[in-house]
């Protein structure tokens, strides 16, 4: 796994970027539209309450303040600098600032790794400064940091040339310095309140697992959205998403770049590599975070859930949708069953309380209220009530097409709205409606989360329905926070099956009983110790390929048979591949009878050890039907990972079949995760493949197995 | 194939509900709330020019209007009539239109099928003194039509009340009235233009083909979108889907209803069947249909091809990205390759052109051109004539995050646009942008579509795309407009799998060489003839389940074996079986070497003879994954559902696998396809399962073969 690149925790020393009562501009100017000149000016305009000290070689005043030639010269040290100077100047300034004593410098200026190999150097060199003087160091080419409340603007954001965003308790942290912005305002635009924002751009020091620990531990912050490309270090990450668990902080992340273009784009925009999708969404499940897929549904469910936490986060999977149209009724259920809510049926009571209010009402789920519903406040209140009041304890969604652009409709949506939200606090309800604004802000101050569309709700209540679970309760973990160091393996594990297959059995994964054989005489005797039928294969390390090298028999019914088969497959590896080294053959029970799953280990550059498990068979590689997640993992998990299968419907007894001992696949998984991990430094990949899964209840064995050596063992940096 | 419930061709008839010089409004009233106040206060308020004639018992005034007690008394027999009386009296009513002459009735109330058997008994009644007298009927629990440039508007939508959409060339079709009026209004909010709106309700008569053809045959409609919940009539709806693609006139239909929860919701909102999904979808993709997912994308997409057409609709999968940001870049290029676009790079040259403009810019796909694209017009004008001249000829997306907001970028943006468009009056250009609003219409004013999300915007490019295709080239299309009568068939197909594969030889579909011995000497003396190894299976209509009874063996090699096999499976059959048929056992070649899929033909309910094919295997039928389509299917159509299979892959050489021969099997599907097709009178279901599809070059073999007669001869109603 990737350690931290120094031995700083997640978040520390990132205070000043926040909290600083001293500000030096480094390349401060007095156009206020130039990059050095936006900090300066903003700071004065909105109100900074602390010092701000432009750093220019001209001196005079700028912007109306004086100007200092150097760092050096400021009256007390600042807190925080930011540079804005050219990128070959910024070591200079650094390295001013590192003599000065201060410890939290933002680089604004752009032209490091993202410009080529000379803007690389330069980079590593800003980091080589850091660490020299203990500094913290955001950016470069970033958009910076910025504290709404204190109106610390650490930033050059147009977002923020006209208006500062309330404050509020919503924390952004972004990678991209566009994306943070654009979410900054779009937040501010729906009537929240921003806490901190920061955007960590090149992230040659700061990344965004330091900017979610520091706003974990920001009392300000009670949610955070994240918009993520990259992620460089493992443990930091891991570390920041549990401190931000601890802190009861939903953590939602935007990753970027999930698909092969995409990815494409990542690497040239960075110069970073994008990890596997695959992986990095089985950690952020594991560690509770919230993954969105798009901009809107961030904005959408950061929003909503502001609004609802922490008591009105749904509480089970239900939702009963309301319409006046049965149209839009059907098309709220597909949505919602898309997107996997259930939609149980009402209480007789709560039929006849809807009918009672709305006659013409159809009283399914959906509910079909008619326009008649929307024809007095009272009538709405009745229903709404009767629905609010249902045993099923249901999410209610109630969909109101563009009914508040007419003002009659619009007074009597509010009336109702305005008396069920006082009558049933706890309750949650939600609209769905495209404006007008002003209406939808009115909504908005009952507490009541408004969606654009009916996909965006749908969309935002799974979403919020998963922050419910996670807040709930943590899902199991097994990787350790303070794992104890890598164990050295016997290399024989990597000479043939035989010996990999025994390092599995050894911890408790369920191997055949089997033996290598040096001649034909002894192959029999294994067979008859074995009991037939039995299988035949070659032992070499020089074998990849056993079936095509003519190397395997399988279905061997005596003694007889085995002399045959030994003979044949020395024969056929002498012809296929004459220099091959010969462990001997070895003999193993013919085993039939289940349903053949695969599992495996790899190595992500980022996370380390990966266990991978799905479908044996061409049709599951085609599909790509595997799952994965980070080593090492605990059955529950295994069990979860299995679960997610495409496939899985056929190990669950479907068409007929006897349901397959999965709890025993599981346990194998979990088994061969925790292996990996231990050998983590010293083996590179493991391929159990198959593992016969049997009908519950009688096992799951590794028929056959391989592993591959780390080219050399892996150092800690 | 359900026929068309009476002689009339698709929207026959229907010009009245359209154009009318005189309207009886029959249940008139007095309050412009009421159902019957409504329709005559919109015509008075928005200036219909034709006779509007109250009908009410009570005569006297209404609304300014002299009122009838019968639409028998009106000056002149009336053009159209709208009934807004409760449901008991409209077949009076009905009645007394029929006497005066009227051919086209609205029936606005509620109270019918969807209400109950009473209900139903009077919508039949509807249907009976319609089809007597020769008149058409819109609804009932209708939301009626409007013809707007006439300010014709037979209906009480709500979404009149205050203001009428302008007039335009948007023809809006509809089952559900309240999503009809909705997708009205947010056309109109669009800034664009109706031509006609029609809402069908219960459907006793006029159905949403009708007005598909309609709207195809009114020369102020240039685009339809359509929403539909079922469709009860396959003939008419084809007719009318052809009716709008001659007529060059896109439809674009939201089809509700399409996951199980849905289903049900339809079934208790209009008491029809929806039909299958997956054979709308594929009747739809066949006639040139684009189906959208939200009635968003209805919108969004209607307006950007009303916006385009017909010129600048796009001519290939090639789209270039433009964001002043990496991050937007990437979410962009990750939703248009997940929705099928394809990001080609940029001609060197062009890329020179864009840092000439740009300095800053990264020229890659998607171009991240930074916040300096955006700083002067002439520097955007540049960036933007670049791409437009790049050779790709590709379609250009521009993301805009919030600048518009900006009232200086909005001034930048806006300049450079109109530019654009006017040097490249032919090239097409989207944009991203949530607004303000007023920017937007800007925009829109220039000929430019503006999607709100870039989740929008792909979805949105892909559908045009699809439309753009459509236009271009019609598909191929075999189901006949005048098929010919269904064919009787020999019952002995039914009998056993031999008969049924005879009958698949005879029209040219690959069958094994195989022989029913009536016993063990023949059985040899056939194996011989067909040369070993052969396979014995029982034949019997009586045994569904060859294998379970025991009555298959495989892979039989010699004379000895087959005598052997014969005596085995009849014994096996005789204990499984003992009162079964035995027409004998057939020997059959054993053949080997191959990829097993699957055939078959079943009937819907709607679309008749449907035929399906898929992977083999239980892998196959764990996912679902067959694709289907109305018969009869040319062999292009069988080889375009063959590769719309996920599994396709595993067919076109994936793993190493040799590339089978998917040719063959799509002659054998549009074979069978046809075949079922002549016989649908008689034929219910037809498996092939599985057909072994050998090496390319090599063709595919029906291995096994069922029929199942059709429980009667189907008659036309």
């Amino acid at each position: 796994m990737a350690r931290s690149a120094h031995p700083l925790r997640a978040g520390a020393g990132l205070a000043p970027f926040f909290k600083a009562a001293s500000i030096a501009v480094v390349g401060a100017s007095d156009e206020v539209t130039k990059i050095g000149g936006r900090p300066v000016h903003m700071l004065i305009k909105h109100g900074y309450a602390g010092a701000v000290y432009p750093i220019n070689p001209k001196g005079g005043l700028i912007q109306g303040l004086p100007a200092y030639a150097s760092v050096r010269d400021t009256p007390v040290a600042p807190e925080l600098a930011i540079l804005a100077v050219p990128a070959s100047a910024t070591p200079a300034a650094l390295r001013d600032c590192a003599a000065r004593g201060v410890k939290a410098v933002i680089v604004l200026s752009a032209g490091f790794t993202e410009a080529g190999p000379d803007g690389a150097a330069l980079q590593a060199e800003l980091v080589h400064i850091a660490r020299e003087h203990g500094m913290r160091v955001l950016g470069p080419n970033c958009l910076g940091a910025v504290n709404v409340a204190d109106r610390l603007i650490g930033s050059f954001s147009i977002a923020l040339e006209e208006h500062m965003p309330p404050a509020g308790h919503v924390g952004i942290v972004s990678q991209s310095g566009n994306v943070g912005s654009h979410t900054m305002q779009s937040v501010a635009r729906r009537g929240m309140g921003v806490s901190r924002f920061m955007a960590t751009g090149n992230e040659a020091d700061v990344d965004v697992a330091d900017g979610i620990a520091a706003l974990a531990d920001d009392p300000d912050t009670h949610i955070i959205l994240c918009c993520m490309e990259t992620c460089r270090d493992a443990d930091k990450l891991i570390n920041a998403l549990r401190l931000a668990r601890e802190r009861g902080k939903p953590v939602i992340v935007l990753k970027i770049g999930s698909t092969e273009k995409g990815q494409q784009a990542a690497a040239s925009h960075t110069g970073a590599l994008t990890g596997s999708d695959a992986v990095i969404d089985a950690v952020f499940r594991r560690h509770g975070v919230l993954r969105v897929r798009s901009v809107e549904a961030l904005i959408d469910i950061g929003h909503a859930a502001s609004l609802l936490m922490p008591k009105r986060l749904p509480r089970n999977d239900a939702v009963t949708l309301v319409a006046a149209s049965g149209g839009f009724g059907i098309m709220m259920a597909d949505a919602m069953s898309e997107a996997g809510m259930a939609l149980p049926a009402l209480a007789a009571h709560t039929q006849q309380r809807i009918r009672d209010a709305v006659p013409t009402a159809s009283t399914g789920n959906p509910v079909d209220a008619s326009a008649q519903m929307s024809s007095r406040p009272d009538i709405l209140l009745k229903m709404l009530t009767a629905l609010l009041e249902d045993p099923s304890d249901s999410a209610l969604v109630l969909f109101m097409s563009l009914s508040l652009y007419n003002t009659r409709l619009r007074g009597i949506y509010l009336e109702a709205l305005a008396q069920v939200r006082a009558s049933h606090p706890d309750r949650l309800l939600m609209i769905i409606s495209q404006g007008p604004a002003d209406a939808v802000e009115q909504i908005n101050a009952l507490g009541i989360p408004v969606f654009s569309s009916i996909d965006a709700a749908a969309t935002g209540l799974a979403g919020l329905l998963r922050l419910g679970q996670l807040r709930a309760a943590g899902e199991p973990d097994a990787s350790a926070a303070d794992a104890p160091p890598a164990e050295p393996v016997d290399s024989i594990i990597f000479q043939n099956e035989f010996h990999a297959k025994q390092a599995l059995g050894n911890v408790g994964i369920d191997v055949p009983r089997e033996v290598i054989a040096a001649d034909a005489d002894a192959a029999v005797r294994a067979a008859e110790a074995i009991g037939y039928p039995v299988v035949l294969k070659i032992a070499s390390e020089d074998v990849a390929h056993k079936t095509e090298a003519g190397g395997v028999v399988l279905d061997v019914a005596n003694a007889e048979g085995v002399r045959e088969a030994h003979a044949r497959i020395l024969a056929n590896v002498a012809r296929h591949a004459p220099t091959a080294r010969i462990d001997g053959v070895l003999v193993a029970p013919m085993l039939r009878g289940g349903t053949e799953m695969i599992a495996g280990v790899s190595q992500d550059p980022v996370f380390g050890p990966i266990v991978m498990v799905g479908m044996g068979g061409i049709y599951a590689e085609v599909l790509n039907d595997v799952a994965v997640q980070a080593a090492p993992v605990t059955e529950d998990e295994a069990m979860a990972m299995i679960r997610s299968l495409k496939m899985f419907p056929i190990l669950d007894g479907a068409r007929g079949r006897p349901p397959a001992d999965i709890e025993a696949a599981a346990r194998s998984v979990a088994r061969l995760s925790e292996f990996a991990f231990r050998h983590r430094d010293h083996i590179a990949d493991i391929d159990m493949n198959p593992i016969l899964v049997r009908p519950r209840g009688q096992g799951a064995v590794v028929l056959d197995a391989l592993m591959i050596a780390r080219a050399a063992p892996a150092t800690a940096e």
